[in-house]
């Protein structure tokens, strides 16, 4: 093709993933020294308990974090579990290879990119030439590894400089990971610690060490039952694009139906289901998918996002807290005065299942600010960083306090948790939740759901305030009012006195009762 | 190896990025439909405008956001431009696989990723089973050729639909691009006319129309000097890490010493510059770079980042606005009192360099609120989303603005812009600049020196106040003391008034010469 010489023209490349992340560090949280050694340990200590409570073990991890001789900016991290370990062939890619990992499938996890611990061996291999080491077991190998790799960044492939196998002496299983990366621990070590009690909180089940050279900080587990681990699920049809219709229908035989594809991949879509769906959308469901062309397809992927008929997604590859655990954490961290949790039913973006539980703790030991006090918490992952651009702020700053009887500065706190088989991170850093319509809407009606209970609770001390200021007025006459009817009745003055106590004690009783209480308020009105 | 059956293991895939992002469009911008028009509107027009000014051609940009047919959420996104256009080869990859293009060089420019457009052509043919429609021509080409492209999102490769060549008629050059997408506009109207709006002020020498359904909107260009193009350079030496120094060394050959590779591969270091680093390092600079290990490599990044003595970096690859321009734009838009601009000298990160402007306006149209209005610009690109998560913010919350003279409620706008060859930006979608230390250093460096000039501004307003305040009270008894005087001395009232007046006059305008005024505070104060 006719290309003139000496025309300005732009040099194009194509980058690698691994080129375009080392370029890019900030994206995935690894700005700075500080936050780059904060973020190596949560990438490492996630991917542990993803290794442990997914598939039914009680976590023991131990983190170490300390300088490597008398450089306090070279810094060495180390975290151990107990989990089922990565299998040989794979250690190279998990840790070496941006972008490939075991997290791609419907089901809640911590890990969602299969890129953080990649960040992390890259960030060591850039600022201190180290390799990550990784020893691993799986729960039935009779071998331990270990290797010491780098990663190709330009060809994004592990480059291994070693490999030693031995046999297994004991029933050990698990992962032991070490890296050496320039960070600056003194900057982030409330954070860290932060972040390890957070999880620990969040996790009752786990047992997580934490040693640094200002000494170690252990939680022991609390309870040893663990949560129903998450099962991997189908999609959802609301809110499936055409992408994902054509790789299904990709991967089918060319005798299928769209009546066979609706009611075998989705979730919760039986055969009657997915006739009823058909009739409705005006598709012929005997009609073999291969069949279809592209603007079937939008219409389709259209129709099934508009659909009303469909069943709310299983919640199996889910694993919230619950309301009860959710309580006692609020309970245990902020001793609020009151507290309220809210785990709403299933809803589904895009696909992917997700739900929301709110807690609302006010009062007690939670101190008075401008604006709610807000702890945020995506697939049981504490999220420290970048309030400022959650959705669950969003939804806090929309909604008019006043409504609920709560006037700023006010001892208000909300606990946020979002979790989903796809949790809408903004970054890859995973530190803020996008404002996904159907994720904001779920928040909001948690939140409001949990307001009015606080605002029955701020009602109801209301009303027994005024009670007990009814009372201290009646006593303060009690004594005059005894008096006066003595002299006109000739009764007793202590006989009248006790019966105006026992009166007042009943009355109080029966308003204090909150229906009775109600019942009361609703007679004076009707009788006005 | 031994693997046990029925052993519990996890699946393990490789994603390619296309499919990374397909899952993950959230971390690019596209959370939503109307999100996701917002964001292709700025990929094209930031393209377009990359096209342009970079290569010194004045730009004339079109863009029509319109409904297809009755389907008012299928919207059709049309940008046109007069730049120089994409090649004929490398149109399918620009478009069509993510991971490619030509902003990969040292060189400030509102592109940097490479993801951009291909997200909005993902998100087209995901939503609507629309593929891109791209025509262009370079400047010299005697061609015009038009693409319809898919992305074959598994291989993350262009899927060619069509191509049609035909000769040129005129002398047209430039690109244009069209989408359509499921979108809505009516959510996110507001902030589509707001980016077109900023990006015109802080691009005069453009010409950008926006046609909606609700009208046409025409921002002709105020000037038609376009500012010095940047240019593609070199790192500089401090901050510059391990695989940068390694990718250095691969690519020489044998016979080049430390000495050869620091005077030719960075910004503003020579020969002597060089001579000293290494005797100041404890570095032979006749060693031949192939021979240097790994831990010579870490001695060097680390001694290469301590080192004081480089000259600042050369801002030839940036393009900042400078103070003039900066405090024109804010006249216009906020119409203020006071506004002051300072441009900071060159500065890097990671051998990246950047600068940074910032601007303050007080009082006139600024509406007063309980804290500074804050307008964020990155390499000319208006910043309108996450604001809570930007570093701007984050130094603006540690300022404590009680020393400027300022009390909140105040009538305070702040606009920063930073400028770099690779500006931190904390996520692909372009709308939040990390904290990296350097830059947060230089903003507050910036805001400060404009906040001690609005301080000055302030007393001065203080002084002038207190004058006025003066001249009223003195007027006041003027005819009083006339009098008296007039009565006491014999002369006539009026020429002793007259007199009394020109006096008043003199003293206010030594006053209110500012230094003047400060002489006599200064006298006031030594004569006590």
């Amino acid at each position: 093709m006719p290309v003139a010489k000496g025309e300005k023209l732009e040099k194009y490349e194509g980058l690698s993933p691994a080129q375009f992340f080392y370029r890019n560090k900030e994206i995935a949280g690894f700005s700075n020294p500080a936050r780059a050694l904060y973020q190596t340990v949560r990438e490492l200590v996630e991917n542990s308990l993803d290794a442990t409570e997914t598939y039914g073990i009680l976590p023991n991890i131990s983190v170490i974090v300390e300088p490597v001789n008398e450089d306090s900016e070279k810094i060495k991290v180390k975290v151990e579990d107990n989990g089922i370990g990565v299998p040989i062939k794979e250690v190279p890619n998990v840790f070496g290879k941006v972008f490939y990992g075991s997290k791609y499938v419907l089901r809640q996890t911590r890990g969602v990119f299969g890129l953080g611990v990649k960040m992390a061996v890259l960030y060591s291999q850039i600022t201190t030439a180290t390799p990550i080491y990784v020893k691993s077991s799986t729960q039935k190998s009779r071998i331990i590894y270990e290797y010491k790799l780098f990663i190709d960044i330009e060809r994004n492939i592990p480059f291994i400089l070693s490999l030693n196998v031995y046999k297994k002496k004991d029933s050990w299983h698990g992962t032991a990971v070490e890296l050496v990366l320039r960070g600056n621990f003194s900057q982030v070590k409330k954070r860290v610690e932060e972040y390890i009690k957070r999880t620990a909180l969040i996790a009752p089940y786990a047992t997580i060490s934490l040693k640094t050279p200002d000494g170690e900080i252990k939680f022991k587990r609390v309870s040893r039952k663990l949560p129903e681990p998450p099962k991997i699920g189908k999609y959802h049809p609301r809110g499936v694009d055409i992408e994902t219709l054509k790789r299904l229908i990709r991967k089918s035989n060319s005798k299928m139906t769209l009546l066979d594809l609706l009611s075998t991949s989705f979730d919760g879509v039986g055969r009657i289901t997915a006739e009823k769906f058909c009739e409705w959308a005006g598709f012929n469901p005997n009609i073999k998918i291969k069949k279809l062309n592209l603007s079937d397809l939008e219409k389709l992927a259209n129709k099934m996002r508009e659909y009303n008929g469909w069943r709310r997604p299983k919640s199996i590859t889910l694993s919230p807290l619950g309301e009860r655990l959710l309580k006692e954490g609020v309970k245990n961290i902020l001793k609020p005065e009151f507290v309220t949790a809210v785990t709403r039913p299933p809803s589904s973006y895009g696909g992917n299942p997700f739900i929301v539980e709110v807690a609302l703790g006010y009062g007690g030991e939670i101190p008075s600010s401008d604006a709610p006090l807000l702890l945020r918490f995506a697939n049981r992952i504490p999220l420290l960083y970048d309030e400022g651009a959650d959705v669950s702020k969003k939804v806090i700053n929309s909604i008019d306090w006043n409504i609920y009887k709560i006037k700023f500065p006010a001892p208000l706190a909300i606990v946020t948790h979002v979790c989903s088989t796809k949790v809408p991170f903004k970054g890859v850093g995973k530190e803020a939740i996008a404002d996904v319509p159907e994720v904001e809407k779920e928040i909001k009606i948690a939140i409001r759901e949990a307001a009015r209970r606080l605002k029955r609770h701020l009602s109801r001390i209301e009303k027994m305030f005024e009670i007990k200021r009814r009372e201290v007025t009646i006593k303060r006459y009690m004594n005059e009012v005894s008096r006066s009817l003595s002299y006109i009745s000739g009764i007793e003055e202590e006989k009248l006195k006790d019966l105006l106590l026992r009166i007042l004690k009943e009355d109080i009783k029966r308003r204090e009762s909150s229906k009775a209480g109600e019942k009361i308020v609703k007679k004076a009105i009707v009788s006005r």
